[in-house]
């Protein structure tokens, strides 16, 4: 039989690199906790149809599709939304709002596999919904902010922009929704050129084109500096200007409540996905081409998908992209090691007892690992030292006898006989 | 647009069943670092070689397999164990041994949906690979056991079986490895007058065949018992007979270790997968059809796919299944709740205030919501009760000029005035 490997694009994650994305899954899962929002889960496949829908023609070429044995047409999920904007316009329909929604979960893209892009990568997914005031957008900036505040990730950036900028100075000139999301997927490429090309193919007049131009040129981080520029760039397309005014007021509470950002404000800046309506964000390190997390406001999707008209907001964080951004700025997972007891017994006899001793310890919430492999005691030994066991517990058939076991602690090594009703008061007491 | 559905099979898990999921997942996880199991990821989605190769026929057919972009077979994993052993036949193919490895995630099988049986399902699932000693065996059995204590199950039921029993006779015939999985087949549907049916098509002598009849008839709950029986029964095929004392070993070291079990040992017990080689086990409870847990040794499997020679006994555990059977019996999981804070303020001004006590809160691993609808102060309260709020802040410009703030406490329904500084405080004595 050939060696078999893991399909391309797709990875195993061995302990050490299993671990980096456990913990900040943990890390994640507990924000949403501190934030109010409820976890929920959504299957892996749902139909093409779905996920094609609103996704954007980029994404939905890349997706993995296929029919299942019932002749369904049915695709792995490329983003979380879809799946949250289903939900909103079917069972989750009538619950109150405002509804914090939390997910975690691996997605398929079937991209060209480089660094920090897999096909099969995971998401921590966040969305607010019922709501198109500003404290929710600044909610999701901050919470993202304090996940990477908690793993310590240094010069996280967030670019920032707002579709409703370009989009506004669009649709004024009477452009058609489609021909809107043409311009805005080759603004996601940074084809800002062939973005011109097309407006002007599509007849958007001289003067709009010159705006468009100047916007697209628009960023930096001084934010009240941008935004001047920007609403003065804008100020003939009243749809624009909302927009700008709109992105002030986020800004303006932002900063009010002491969320600072590294942030560059983009006026031309667009996101693969064609459902936003409103800000729009990425957070990106130094150490990585991709992005980290990215997010932004969709107050129309779920009227689209056949639900009430329902403003919402979200933002997803690339777990193995962060994990690799951890390992770049070799930032270590803040998990204890703690204790680690392994039991050997000599000869067969004692085996019952080691499986009753291993049992009190797990109870009181001891690691332990039992000998299972036969080994002389000294082999075992040297297997608990390369394996970092803090402390071996030697179980003879004279010791036990007398209800009694031999303690090793592994790092002084230094060991003692013990009655097996101490051992537990022992293996802490050396611990402590 | 018409109303999007989930695809047939597939789930969708809102607040409170996704809690219980997570529960179960997160005891699983703590099971594995109280036993020694490290956590791996291993993608969805394997080459369909891979998950073809030893999985069985019935399996393979239900399989979800779609050519990718890229015209490579692959197919959605089906179980774990496949996984595994690639890695064991490559990456891992060094490591010293034993190895003990966990992982959790979510599996497809395109069976027909009943309760308790979908198309997405989860298991946690540990493989102990290195070893064919007896000692592993019984790990994988306590483990499970322990799992089931924790939750609270009540009635656990396993059922046990010795593959070596059947293919013992089997192979004592000369009959080919794939003529057995086809009776071992069989088995696992129960359908054991086919089975025999195939194995006088395949010219098995009448004696033996007359030996699988008793066999497949012995059964019971008093192991000593049942053992001799079947050691009788197989008495003039002496691998069935190493079989049955392998068992009776495994057995013996599960009752002196004190971990006590309810079972019955089945001699033509089957399972659907056809790698296992040694003892197999199924756990039920009376509340669900289908099993709750499923495991077995598999000591051929890795050499299969082109490692060395390995022995490996795992288990796999249903989790959505074992979340069923806790909601039949009624045991809710064991959260706790606690503080709940809800922020208001009164009027725009507040707002960056609202933010900054948010975050002062939050970082001491209190949990917030943080108004975002804009509505009245009696509104957001009226909602605050029912999310079970035990506490809110209200933020007037007046007292915020004071550097203070309303302090609710929602279920005495009492409030004061409170110094920002002192809130955290007040929050953990009410509380108390």
């Amino acid at each position: 039989m050939p060696e078999f490997q893991t399909v391309r694009g797709m990875r195993d994650f061995l302990a050490k690199e299993a671990a980096a994305m456990k913990y900040v899954e943990a890390l994640t899962r507990e924000l949403a906790r501190l934030y109010g929002f409820q976890e929920i889960i959504t299957p892996i496949m749902e139909s093409y149809e779905l996920l094609a829908a609103k996704s954007g023609e980029e994404i939905r070429q890349r997706m993995y599709t296929f029919e299942d044995l019932g002749g369904r047409k049915v695709a792995l999920r490329p983003e979380f939304t879809a799946s949250i904007a289903r939900l909103m316009a079917s069972t989750l329909r009538n619950e109150p709002k405002p509804l914090r929604l939390y997910c975690f979960g691996s997605l398929y893209r079937y991209d060209e596999p480089q660094f920090g892009r897999y096909r099969e990568f995971w998401q921590s997914n966040y969305e607010l919904i019922g709501t198109s005031r500003p404290e929710a957008d600044v909610e999701i900036l901050s919470l993202t902010n304090d996940l990477f505040q908690r793993i310590g990730l240094r010069d996280c950036h967030f670019k920032i922009g707002h579709v409703g900028i370009v989009k506004g100075i669009l649709s004024a000139e009477g452009m058609k929704e489609q021909s809107q999301n043409r311009v805005m997927q080759l603004l996601d490429k940074k084809q800002w050129n062939d973005a011109l090309t097309i407006a002007k193919k599509l007849k958007v007049s001289e003067k709009c084109l010159d705006t468009l131009k100047k916007v697209f040129e628009i960023k930096g981080e001084d934010s009240e500096k941008v935004l001047k520029e920007i609403k003065k760039t804008v100020k003939d397309h009243e749809k624009a200007v909302t927009a700008t005014e709109n992105l002030k007021e986020i800004l303006m509470l932002l900063q009010k409540g002491g969320v600072e950002l590294d942030m560059t404000i983009e006026a031309g800046f667009a996101r693969g996905l064609e459902y936003y309506t409103g800000i729009i964000y990425e957070v990106t390190v130094p150490e990585l081409d991709v992005s980290i997390a990215g997010g932004g406001r969709y107050d129309r999707l779920i009227e689209l998908f056949g639900g009430e008209p329902v403003p919402a907001v979200g933002i997803a964080h690339g777990i193995d992209r962060i994990t690799l951004a951890m390992e770049k700025q070799q930032i270590q997972p803040k998990t204890m090691l703690g204790m680690r007891v392994m039991i050997v017994s000599i000869g067969e006899e004692p085996r019952g007892e080691a499986l009753k001793i291993a049992s009190m310890l797990r109870n009181a919430g001891v690691p332990v690992e039992l000998e299972v492999m036969g080994r002389t005691v000294s082999r075992a030994l040297q297997d608990a030292d390369r394996k970092g066991a803090t402390h071996a517990i030697i179980l003879g058939p004279k010791e036990m006898e007398k209800q009694e076991v031999t303690l090793r602690d592994m790092k002084k090594r230094e060991q003692s006989t013990i009655k097996v009703q101490n051992l537990l008061e022992e293996i802490r007491k050396t611990q402590a």
